[in-house]
């Protein structure tokens, strides 16, 4: 186990009626901007509740709608502007990760002379932020708990993450009645965004991260059993409520935390979503089973043996080769069963930019699981087609 | 799963040489004190180093020496007392559990007019605490992490828990190889500690809390699994760090937020120790399978089977009663391997005081899993002499 420091510092209220507690946005100010997307959260009544408790508190709001599924740099600046322009106290992001993740470098951005897009391209210019508070209504990025947010400028082909300990929310709201609306394939990309999150911290080459992979794996139990019973009764409240959950646990820190390692299949993806705006969690499911493929090695067969036996009930006696291909198979089969595509053919992609997203992908995946030269990423596009 | 509201504010700087980050005390004013035990942290060279730190952060440090093993009520009293006439402005506490519960208590008496003893038995009355810090060496309670203290009036044969937001620590320094001199019995007795905070939260009638419990049985894992490496090698790291990380995990609410129940063994336990003294991992071992094969009944054997399924993968075909019986056994073997003792009478308790005890227990397990009367209690004790 390597070593590490854990902060999880946000607050969460989980479980139905908890949007009570927008009240406490009173303890960081008077001035809110509420970010939002497309209005579903108005067809919901979620819209009108939380002004309803943000007045009583006596709070003022201002508001930016409109922001979109690979929320864009447009919309922060937009954001950082109102907050200036308006002397806002804090962000308020309702709706799934794309809004939380735009909140949160409004949020930043707030707090900087830096054009919003330098803190997306280099996290360490981000050396404050507006408090910010997070109502979620989808099962799916984590955003809500964590300290990351993904922007794209599609203009330039470009999606990146940023991060920063300033931009992890101070308090989310987490009422897994809201995510009865989601439909199934929202349900399915998020349920397979969580996995993949999962599954980038489980493998991992550190060795004896024993809490840790112990957790990773009861986590993917749970989107295994869980994800298909939220498809089939969207208004099962334990199975929205275990996804929710699972969603915050999975990058959160608490996987992470003496198991570093960097990530492989996201960056693979973030290319695809930047180049052909797909949805993230549906490019994730489609990439997970090849880079496992390509993955599997003599080294590796352990650890994706222990995921087939921890995760699938794999038995315990058979050859590690053996079971890591079954736990493969596994994996893709639930994909499939979840309705989510499993070619690249099928959202649109060819091998047009094949190898211009292999060569800025292999610049995000460095220090990876298994290393990835940009041919590897181009062979395992290859595969996905 | 139950409505919840996740606070986990305590950061944690896990790994070697992180005692380094005591400077950051200096964050919280200028007076310290400084609560330890018996002068194992003086041999161990904790204390200089310590010392050090804290003098070149530019920190002035008082001292509360000798806390026992079962925190007295009379050491907090004194650490009150210190704190009050220096003006003390946080509380760092260096051992175990029992130090830190101590430093706890201290750190809420300070900013209290109540007697003590008061907030030990009216946990409401804590209305506000110093900062409280802590260097953990020893892997058992969890209270590095969690909102818990628990005190004796040894005088009145009295061991009660307390609890507070308050006294949740600010921030604390976990550093395995702290772990390395800790004895065999001691390591055992931890590891038993740990167990039985993951069990008391695991058999919860909150159904389908299932993050909670697949959790749970990974904690669990790693403790039948690090339990008898630490045992036999002292200074294997993965195992301390493993372990280490297991006990705060146990009880900093991550298994009991959404899945809450009341405990059961611990109740029963605290009597044993207010009594006799005896070491508290031991009290919970000799009781635990005595516990479990009371509870186990038609109504509960679906839930311990998963326990030994999932937890000791036995066969996923048989019966769940049977496994559910095998469940146990296995439990009881463990603690028999640790070379924990099996029944009352080794630890020098006979059936003398069972009638008061089990009265004073079944208060305090109101609410359990499975409903504990006095007798039931009395039944308990009896099996296990």
């Amino acid at each position: 186990m390597n070593n590490f420091t854990y902060s999880i510092p946000t607050k969460i209220h989980f479980g139905k009626g908890q949007i009570a507690h927008l009240s406490e946005l009173r303890e960081s100010g008077e001035k809110v901007l509420l970010v939002y997307g497309g209005g579903s959260i108005k067809k919901a009544g979620i819209y009108d509740t939380a002004m309803k408790i943000l007045k009583d508190a006596g709070l003022c709001v201002s508001e930016l709608s409109g922001v979109e599924p690979n929320p864009r740099i447009e919309s922060v600046v937009k954001g950082v502007g109102i907050c200036k322009e308006e002397n806002i106290d804090m962000v308020l992001a309702i709706g799934g990760g794309s809004v939380i993740d735009c909140g949160k470098v409004i949020a930043a951005g707030a707090c900087s002379e830096e054009d919003p897009w330098e803190l997306v391209l280099h996290p360490e210019k981000i050396t404050a932020a507006l408090p910010i508070y997070s109502v979620l209504t989808l099962a799916a990025t984590g955003s809500e708990m964590d300290k990351f947010a993904v922007i794209s400028d599609l203009k330039k082909n470009e999606k990146w993450g940023t991060a920063s300990e300033h931009m992890k929310p101070k308090m989310s709201i987490m009422d897994p009645e809201y995510t009865y609306s989601v439909s199934k394939k929202q349900t399915a990309a998020g349920t397979a965004d969580m996995i993949s999150h999962i599954f980038e911290n489980y493998f991992t080459n550190v060795s004896n991260a024993d809490v840790q992979a112990r957790f990773a794996e009861g986590l993917l139990k749970n989107c295994f059993y869980y994800g298909p019973v939220a498809l089939e009764h969207p208004d099962d409240y334990d199975a929205r409520a275990n996804l929710m959950w699972t969603s915050s646990m999975a990058i959160n820190g608490i996987l992470s935390d003496g198991a570093e390692v960097a990530w492989c299949v996201h960056p693979m993806e973030h290319e695809l979503s930047a180049f052909y705006d797909i949805t993230h969690g549906e490019g994730l499911a489609i990439l997970t089973p090849h880079w496992m493929e390509f993955a599997l090695n003599e080294a590796t067969a352990k650890k994706f043996a222990d995921y087939g036996r921890n995760v699938w009930n794999l038995p315990m006696a058979e050859d590690d080769m053996e079971t890591a291909r079954k736990a493969i198979n596994c994996t893709k089969e639930f994909f499939k069963d979840m309705g989510l595509p499993s070619t690249l053919r099928e959202v649109g992609i060819d091998e047009t930019y094949f190898d211009v997203m292999a060569e800025k992908a292999a610049a995000g995946c460095k220090g990876s699981y298994v290393e990835l030269t940009k041919e590897d990423i181009v062979h395992i596009y290859e595969n996905a087609l």
